[in-house]
């Protein structure tokens, strides 16, 4: 059994984004077009924020909120960024391609995402913002964020890689808003394995800042609104108009896939039942899109080749916090227990949308075998 | 009359192009795969180098060259890359990204691209490289460079966006090589208009160093060579398997669409017959590809206006050198007296594959008769 099966997935859609396709090889247009537009109001829409601002990928989104910031006055070189130490080191390279400093926080070992309770001593007068990311699909969320933010003047940056359609309970608005739309702005990734992903490379930026919106969009194509005049030093980063024709095809299905990603998640935690393994928490209604089904247990590695040897291929995300990757070795001293306990334990199952009843059953069934 | 009519470019391979965009669909594919292993090998060849290593963009491909060579210990923070002033601002972004310093250097006015014979005077203890830029489709290259790069030791890396195709002579080999294989690197941009174009953004590395090939995939990819594990901090710059795919056909060709340009650009220079207008030079055999046609006259905007009022299309590459520009106010005060005039004077003519002895009959009739 594949880890993911993409080409079943798409498959699904498959005339449709062929019908795509062909249109925007005959349009004779593909960049910065009607579809990308078109693209960037649904997504607005579907996520409930004033702005989308499409980009190249998701590690481009991040870097680009960043770099708008420091334009726009609101942080500097050597500024802080608080960041959970348990994710993928993009998240990181975004801060630290700004010339900014990553300040680790230590995950809830229960909903892999921060544990806000200790990030107030982690903050000096050097913070600027807090980087929250929803981790697996599950949207990191509380008003003790938000205290925290308000009380130190920290922008809230939201990396969105893995958990668009999630819902974050925004509790004095008694309401329930999609990530996206939850902090000052948030970075999506659409690489093709994300719940939303394109059939190549792309990204986006939501928020509801106009001016980080323009900032944003300038920087992804040169440092220029107005062509061949140059207000900053920008970059390349642009969506192509068939990934936002591919894109605008699956959105429409995304709370369909999410809602095929919970089954599956219910299934396993229903079918796995060993008190050596810890299953993932699905947290409120709508908190979590499954992007990943994580469990826990301390004979991870065995358990990965038993169920290897079964044909069933896992994942580990991630092996190696970023803090101990060779290119940051200024930070490989630091010490994270719960971070590094976690890098030990996790195993990500196979679930995606295509998978049937009885594939949860095999899976599950094989990990119930191996610890009996 | 378009300026570029790409639709058209497009339409005469458009069964080729849907038909693989149908089987990237299909295989489940979209980065990273054989697409794309197939297109580094054609274009290697192509171009006659051992590496070719594709990425997000053009701009991206100069910078991620730069970032191997500080990476490798070749330059640093504050060294000195010589470039020309007269450029598209993504060779200078490519610089300044990597907090590396443009020293502009003023073009020869008869062929646009670099005078050799101003460069040493140029050249300090903190140069590194120079930055030649293929501009318009011609090559840039000579004896005068070659011995400034040898005595002083620089590294010559070219911006091949603009040349795919194009030959400059080696004199010590006696022979024509493809610009690409030239200097120690070059960076190539697929945007959708350039001589090769990809239906969206793309670009790639070209060079004979291998450390320099790894490294730049290494920082393409997160910075990571082997999954998870991350050797440096690295970006997300690579090229969708479906582009590459349209790459591969579009490259078989290139020689021939080349040839086409190289006829009209023939046409043009037969039909214009004014004194106040500069008609481009073609250099040696093979040297130029006409990427753009592109004329001088001291009342380019008057007769820019005139054409557009008869329905013709024209562009101004570039209207601002990137020392005047907003972004680089501590270049502003620069005077760089041939480049400015060539700002105020250059006129690009519609020149692509797709148009006919006619067009360019109609083009040049109506530029005689606004100077009669
Ligand atoms: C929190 C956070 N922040 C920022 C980012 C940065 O976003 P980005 O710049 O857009 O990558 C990420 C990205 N995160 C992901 C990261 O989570 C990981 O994702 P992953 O799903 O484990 O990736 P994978 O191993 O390549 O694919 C999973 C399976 O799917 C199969 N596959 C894959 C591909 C590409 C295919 O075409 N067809 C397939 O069948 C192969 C594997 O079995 O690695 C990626 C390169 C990153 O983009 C993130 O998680
Ligand atoms: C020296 C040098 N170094 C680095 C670079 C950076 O490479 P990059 O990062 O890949 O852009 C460049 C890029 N250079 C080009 C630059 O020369 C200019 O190119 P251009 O051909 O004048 O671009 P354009 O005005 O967008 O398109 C020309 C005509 O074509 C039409 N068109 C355009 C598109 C996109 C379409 O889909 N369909 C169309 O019909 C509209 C216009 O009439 O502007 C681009 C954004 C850059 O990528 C360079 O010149």
């Amino acid at each position: 059994m594949k880890f993911f099966n993409l080409q079943k997935i798409n498959a699904r859609y498959a005339s449709e984004l062929k019908k795509v396709a062909e249109e925007v090889i005959d349009s004779g247009w593909y960049l910065q077009g009607d579809r990308v537009a078109a693209f960037e109001k649904s997504l607005a829409e579907y996520v409930g924020c004033r702005y989308a601002v499409t980009v190249g990928n998701g590690l481009d989104a991040l870097r680009l909120i960043l770099k708008a910031y420091i334009e726009m006055g609101i942080m500097a070189e050597g500024d802080e960024i608080i960041v959970p130490a348990n994710t993928f080191i993009a998240s990181v390279l975004a801060i630290t391609d700004n010339r900014l400093v990553p300040v680790f926080a230590e995950p809830d070992e229960n909903t892999f995402n921060l544990d806000f309770s200790h990030i107030e001593s982690l903050i000096t007068p050097r913070t600027r913002a807090i980087m929250i990311v929803h981790l697996y699909g599950r949207s990191c969320w509380g008003a003790g964020l938000v205290e925290l933010a308000r009380k130190y003047n920290l922008k809230i940056i939201e990396d969105n890689a893995q958990a668009m359609g999630a819902l974050g309970k925004v509790e004095d608005l008694g309401d329930s808003v999609h990530t996206g739309a939850l902090g000052d702005a948030a970075g999506i990734s659409f690489y093709p394995t994300k719940n939303l992903g394109a059939l190549g490379d792309s990204g986006a930026i939501t928020t509801d800042d106009d001016r980080l919106a323009e900032i944003v969009r300038s920087l992804g194509n040169y440092g220029s609104g107005k062509k061949y005049y140059n207000e900053y030093q920008g970059l390349n980063s642009r969506m192509d108009e068939i990934q936002a024709a591919f894109l605008s095809v699956k959105l429409k299905y995304l709370d369909e896939m999410n809602a095929c990603r919970n089954r599956l998640a219910d299934m396993y935690s229903e079918a796995i039942d060993i008190p050596d393994v810890i299953l993932p928490q699905a947290g409120g209604k709508g908190e979590h899109v499954w992007h990943q089904y994580v469990i826990r247990t301390t004979c991870r590695n065995a358990l990965q080749s038993y169920l290897q040897n079964e044909g069933i291929a896992t994942q580990i995300h991630y092996p190696v916090p970023p803090h101990k990757q060779n290119c940051y070795r200024e930070y490989n001293s630091l010490v994270f227990p719960i971070t590094e306990k976690l890098s030990r334990e996790v195993l990500s199952l196979p679930i995606s949308p295509e998978m049937s009843e009885s594939d949860i059953d095999r899976v599950s069934g094989v990990i119930n075998r191996f610890f009996k």
